[in-house]
């Protein structure tokens, strides 16, 4: 989660009369996620256009945070607006039994890159949503029910979505169950399997895996569900070898793998999807957010042609009233678009690449707070820990610090926006933010870096 | 469920080369709810307004569907497509956590027309995860796991959503409980209590809840989760007294009482909610669909201030990126206001009372295929029957028949799209339908309602 909270009661200071009423009636009406509501201060956002926003009082921040990792091209997209004015004309919305030419051609872009035979679209309204059809179509097609997800993982805040989540967001909704069990995925830096090389971590993981089918029986495993590279969990990208390994296990056992592309996918990594980087092809893949940048609510599961085949016959028995939305299918076709005609997932590889690794590497270096720093594209992040030696997180497992809310303070106050979460801060700006901008942003996380040393000294 | 399904196995005649282009990605790509994927035949809309919509050869249809009872403004209200188009200029998407214009209006408008101290809202992406926040809002409020819900009932398609449902839908996906335990709701035409009046269908429904309360264990139970007036599954307007009987069940058991009013509110009825019929105050109301006719994805939970008041100072934990997104919530806006400005709401009153309504109980006297017509406002249905005596649905429960296929195809090849759900039709046009229109949809069921008669003859 980001953290946009401002300290003290009132509205951000110079705000205009219209963001004063704005905050006023927010305070007053508006229930937010994942906050206790009397100690939250929002920030009123009037404008945002590319890789910046503008407060009520009409200061500007360059968002390394793309909100929450959603706006892969940037605010206020021309394209993408356009094309959601022009469909807003034509026709807002029709019924899912229909057929209608935005839902059309957004299937098809999609099917176009996803990877292998993924060609069929069931669209959702985002990833939690996403996440639990695909549940669905797995329990169906094997007649199995368990499900097997990571530790260090999130898949949504619906019941489902929830349970298979592996991190502390889960739990104060464990009271009702779902059927999954949890497992641990490649993680070398803090290992839970001893392993010195990553090479090692990655044979063991699977080694675990394997075992923890056995116990669990694999006659009750209907799926797996794993983020391609985890996202707000800490961006783990896993080693060579390790998604091909799961894909054997799951084809070996008949389990049916899920791959939630949710906040990986539609060129965060550098490539369309992350499993692309491992050239694996999942039986399921879930994606939201980055289909559209999230300019109109939208997500969707990717289906095989064996699964697809299951429910050729067969009723699938689930649904929901926006499914293939118009105006949320004709964005994703204006911003699939828009990324294939300026290279934007090329660039985001180039900015890895060129700009974002070597910074992040450097900062390893530099500064003592940094224990680890990994990702791929625009897709980083940053551990921070209170002694290198130790590697214990600046902020414990589940909860915040002051020193971590000092450090996403300190960024705010120099005009930038971060995603953090626990004891990291994610370095996940648009895909197509400019070099310049690039470096803009992680010249001031350098110098809020030198803060987090100071505090840890 | 609409069955919109042709049969055959190519696009409608006389389709334009575009409109066969959609159908044609359609069959390839689109993953359908609640189908066949290879049994369906999805008839290409590419144009609608108000009441009517367009089909790709050119034919021009009559909704007495409202979609899934979403376009209670009807199709492309200028109002509503003029401020999407205004807020895709300005302002597309930001993240939950900070305050936007749009979000905080939508807010204020919905909690000024919830009833009682409904004042605080959280948005969500549409029904389904309106009803899974509302649970675990419920269960973390009261410290309690059970959730009571009423055969007969929908509640969406996530796992707990389904599981909560009381209809066939729910089936597929009782592997995986969440704590649902349901309860049989009044249904004088199909009483579950050997009554024969209202009153005493009434009385003793909530003898039965009570009960099942007692042996369940009050401690045990979180949350009731109920229809105000059930869509899908019938639209059995509750007695008078049934209402306040389970809101005082609920008050004296500490059991958190959510109106489900996705289907039901906003206008639907002829008031804001179905609950104002009644007199009802729940402690939470979830809405979807009505909230902005569907034109963008939203739903949302409206709380009570003693809910809200336990995420005062403890974290709410559940999220999602699109909370109070503001294309979808100034589409809100524009719809609550559309809907003050033209008296929308009242006219769907007059309609029920004056128009459908009559037009109903006419329809029951002289069609002996008519078992029961029941309902309020635009939100009316018609049960038919084998047999009048003996009251044998024409189609089986959690099935469907030939005759209804029959039904729906005649209704269509007239040019009048038709919401059906096993044996019954639901008359339930845009809440703005002209008289004219309504009168002429009527007509035609009226004419439809004869085939049905000599089917069974």
């Amino acid at each position: 989660m980001t953290s946009i909270v401002e300290s003290g009661t009132g509205p951000q200071t110079g705000i205009t009369e219209d963001a004063h009423r704005t905050w006023e009636l927010d305070r007053k009406h508006v229930f937010h996620s994942w906050s206790a509501q009397d100690s939250i201060n929002p920030m009123v956002v009037t404008a945002a256009q590319g890789s910046y926003l503008w407060a009520g009082e009409g200061k500007k921040y360059l968002d390394f945070s793309s909100q929450l990792v959603n706006t892969n091209i940037g605010h206020q997209h021309p394209a993408v607006v356009a094309a959601i004015a022009a469909q807003a004309t034509t026709l807002c919305t029709i019924a899912p039994s229909y057929a209608n030419a935005a839902r059309s051609e957004a299937a098809r872009l999609i099917a176009e890159r996803t990877p292998g035979e993924l060609d069929r679209i069931f669209f959702t309204n985002g990833g939690a949503d996403a996440n639990e059809h695909a549940v669905r179509m797995a329990r169906l097609h094997t007649g199995k029910h368990k499900v097997l997800s990571a530790y260090r993982s999130y898949h949504g805040g619906t019941q489902l979505a929830i349970n298979m989540t592996g991190d502390p967001r889960r739990w104060p909704s464990d009271n009702a169950s779902t059927g999954t069990v949890h497992f641990f995925p490649p993680y070398l830096y803090r290992t839970a399997f001893h392993a010195t090389t990553e090479e090692e971590e990655c044979q063991r993981a699977l080694e675990h895996l394997d075992q923890l089918i056995a116990l669990e029986g694999p006659a009750t495993i209907a799926a797996l569900i794993l983020e391609s590279i985890p996202g707000t969990a800490g961006i783990q990208v896993p080693p060579p070898g390790y998604l091909q390994g799961v894909r054997e296990l799951c084809t070996k056992y008949g389990i049916v793998f899920i791959a939630d592309e949710v906040m990986a996918g539609f060129g965060r990594t550098g490539k369309w999807f992350a499993v692309d980087h491992f050239d694996v092809v999942p039986d399921l893949l879930t994606f939201a957010k980055g289909v559209n940048s999230g300019y109109v609510p939208l997500g969707g599961v990717a289906i095989s042609p064996a699964i697809a085949a299951t429910f050729g016959s067969r009723v699938y028995p689930g649904g929901l009233t926006y499914s293939g939305h118009p105006l949320a299918t004709a964005a994703a076709v204006a911003t699939i678009n828009a990324m294939e005609d300026e290279g934007i997932v090329g660039h985001a590889a180039t900015l890895g690449e060129s700009v974002i690794g070597p910074a992040l590497r450097g900062f390893a270096e530099r500064h003592r707070s940094v224990g680890e720093v990994r990702g791929t594209g625009v897709f980083w992040a940053i551990e921070l820990v209170k002694d290198r030696q130790t590697r214990e997180p600046l902020a414990p497992y589940g909860g915040s610090s002051p020193e971590m809310g000092q450090i996403v303070a300190a960024a705010k106050e120099k005009g930038l926006i971060t995603f953090t979460n626990l004891n990291r801060i994610h370095v996940v700006p648009p895909c197509n933010i400019s070099v310049e901008d690039a470096s803009l942003g992680l010249g001031i996380l350098d110098d809020v870096l030198a803060i987090a040393d100071a505090l840890i000294a």
